[in-house]
């Protein structure tokens, strides 16, 4: 089946906002077994929207539209979409009163403007959007199934997995179930994981495996995926190589799935009953907006202190574990994390780095680790940060924390 | 002039790789008053290059391809260049030597792979690559010049501004300039927006002016392009439109272009002497993240203090403005900025809220505000640090800390 994907928007057009709509379609399509074909980005433009969806339904056989459901004037998605199938617009007075309902509840009267989002050419299908005001609709256009979403990113994402994949697998007559499992490490680039897991294709039992990554630094993702003819036929056959490559992967892992390292950690230390606060320096509150956020952090997060001066000796391996383990003491929890660093002088630029001092105490001990990161400001910022979590999930599953990662200088 | 720009390769069409070439392409060409009309994306495959390169040939009057010209054989745009125009591959004997001298320069042999990189379609304009081993080349096809440009990032972004661009406004003979003028706002909705901004496009001096959204929460962004005959010409049409806009959006407006908000406060303060301090319970530390981050924060910002416990009697107004009073004191700095969140109880949800209490203390006063968000953990989380810059803004500027914003139910 030849997909397409079709994103409109003078803010994709013009370049002001990057299109990661495009590439998140993209991706997720890939990973349950459909492939696009062709990318096409045209602006707010009646006549441009007319023609991209008049090519578009001579070559594919179905187009996700991405884009222009908004309520003003210069989105045109259903306007055009109904032009090209030669139908009028009509009224859903489903829509109408599901928005009305949701402005109701947060005790709001919806704008006259909104209107315009339940709009839909005569006789298209209805796709739902249950977290905002731009439902979608699939209407056919030439050879082709055109599905309609918003640009809203959180909105596109959830319809697209809920919505528009099943309807795309159904048109393709795709059956089966497709797996697709996910490891998060930190501290390893993309070539040496593609030559840490060199063969794991090739222990699957039956089938295909496709192995990908995606590099989001600080972390990379490791993707194993697999399509099978139930669920259990699928977990059967992929074992093998999950197991490998959780093994090959070993200490770097920081987790799985859905899972992320601040969430492994939280339950870490709630499970052994612990406490946290951290000291921070130029990560100034990352960290501790990292795990204070969650849910169920407000029994383990004591303290979180955040200044721009270091102690007297800096970013020392000394100095991190004394503050440390003085933070513990005075805050009262059990485990004390202390992320310093020095940064270099002068101003931003590709080589600007900065030494990074990590302390971890509990009742029993206090470890501190020293590295040196270097790629300008928000890079050893956000390198920091990963690397004092990081540390601390070591520490508590007795991993070593001094292990080199692939991002430090020696 | 129509132009259109035309990325290839598999890993832009998969979405592997985020498509970043293409928005700083279609930036720059805005920039110099070229607008884009039309984005595709093909992967590596002849049947679909061809065709993109011939349907971009009726359209366009000029097209920036982008990619295909490295020395593997799924690098294919010469080649389909070639057989668009129907003219055989030539050896360009400069280029071989060029490649040829640069290779010897760094003491090493050129892999025979590189000839590839010489080939070009017969009759077509050299461009050159000063840093890199694919040279460009122009040809006309259909009706459009095409040239084409290299995939890796330094050296496309290098040849499109000295090689391409100068090409582009010679061929569209273009002398005038355009202008982005660029508000950010808090507090108010798209939908809004779009109703107090009615009738702005008219107030143009001989001209046109383009009004649009951009919504990305908890800031909306608003934008007004227009072109004139120079830079002069320009600032004087737009001037009205300008004054306009940032009249009726009054006091939301929290930055213009190329500010943020978070530096705004950090300039302000430092324009005053101040320093500042603050404390954050459920923001977990994005408040001071924002700004304690930036250059020249070392000066500013005195300390962040997070924790998960609110005061004895929650998250009120009063809770808030003695706790940035303490704060303020305890400190030393001059001024304190205090955020409580009182979160509903239970699981996250579309309806989930919290209410939110926010404390500015300075030498002379202390002032405070209290607001009910709505929306799930996240969005609350993110509505409550953006609030509190705000009101520490507005207090900072004389206006009221305490006026309605449309994320805000009471």
């Amino acid at each position: 089946m030849r997909v397409e994907i079709l994103c409109t928007g003078d803010e994709i057009l013009t370049g002001k906002t990057i299109n990661t709509n495009y590439s998140h379609i993209a991706r997720r399509l890939a990973e349950v077994g459909l492939d696009v074909h062709w990318g096409t980005t045209v602006g707010d433009d009646r006549t441009s929207l007319l023609a991209a969806f008049r090519q578009a339904g001579e070559r594919a056989d179905a187009v996700i539209v991405n884009g222009g459901l908004g309520p003003t004037v210069d989105d045109l998605s259903q306007e055009v979409a109904a032009e090209a199938c030669g139908v009028p617009l009509v009224l859903s007075e489903y829509w109408m009163q599901r928005m009305t309902e949701s402005y109701a509840r947060r005790g709001r009267v919806m704008p006259v403007n909104n209107k315009k989002q339940a709009m839909l050419p005569e006789g298209a299908e209805f796709i739902d959007n249950p977290i905002g005001t731009a439902c979608g609709f699939a209407v056919t256009i030439g050879k082709a199934r055109f599905l309609f979403t918003p640009g809203v990113p959180r909105e596109m994402r959830r319809m697209l997995d809920e919505q528009v994949i099943p309807r795309l697998l159904k048109l393709g007559g795709i059956t089966g179930v497709t797996r697709l499992k996910r490891f998060h490490t930190f501290g390893i680039g993309e070539s040496r994981a593609d030559e840490m897991l060199a063969g794991i294709p090739g222990l699957a039992i039956d089938g295909e495996i496709k192995l990908g990554f995606q590099a989001h630094y600080p972390q990379l993702e490791t993707k194993l995926a697999a399509r099978g003819a139930d669920a259990d036929d699928l977990l059967r056959k992929l074992a093998p190589a999950e197991a490998e490559v959780r093994r090959r992967l070993g200490n770097f892992v920081v987790a799985e799935d859905e899972q992320t390292l601040e969430g492994v950690l939280l339950a870490k230390l709630g499970a052994g009953g612990y406490t946290l606060s951290v000291a921070e320096t130029f990560t100034s509150g990352t960290i501790a907006a990292r795990i204070a956020s969650l849910p169920g952090a407000e029994t383990v997060f004591k303290r979180g202190t955040i200044s721009r001066a270091l102690p007297a000796d800096g970013a020392s391996k000394e100095a991190a574990a004394k503050l440390a383990t003085e933070l513990r003491a005075e805050s009262g929890a059990s485990h004390g994390l202390a992320v310093l660093m020095q940064l270099d002088e002068g101003a931003d630029r590709p080589d600007f780095g900065a030494t990074i001092a990590i302390g971890i105490a509990d009742p029993a001990t206090a470890v501190a680790r020293q590295a040196r990161l270097v790629g300008g400001r928000d890079w050893v910022r956000i390198g920091a940060a990963e690397l004092g979590l990081d540390c601390l999930r070591r520490h508590l599953l007795g991993l070593p924390v001094d292990e080199r990662i692939d991002f430090e200088r020696r």
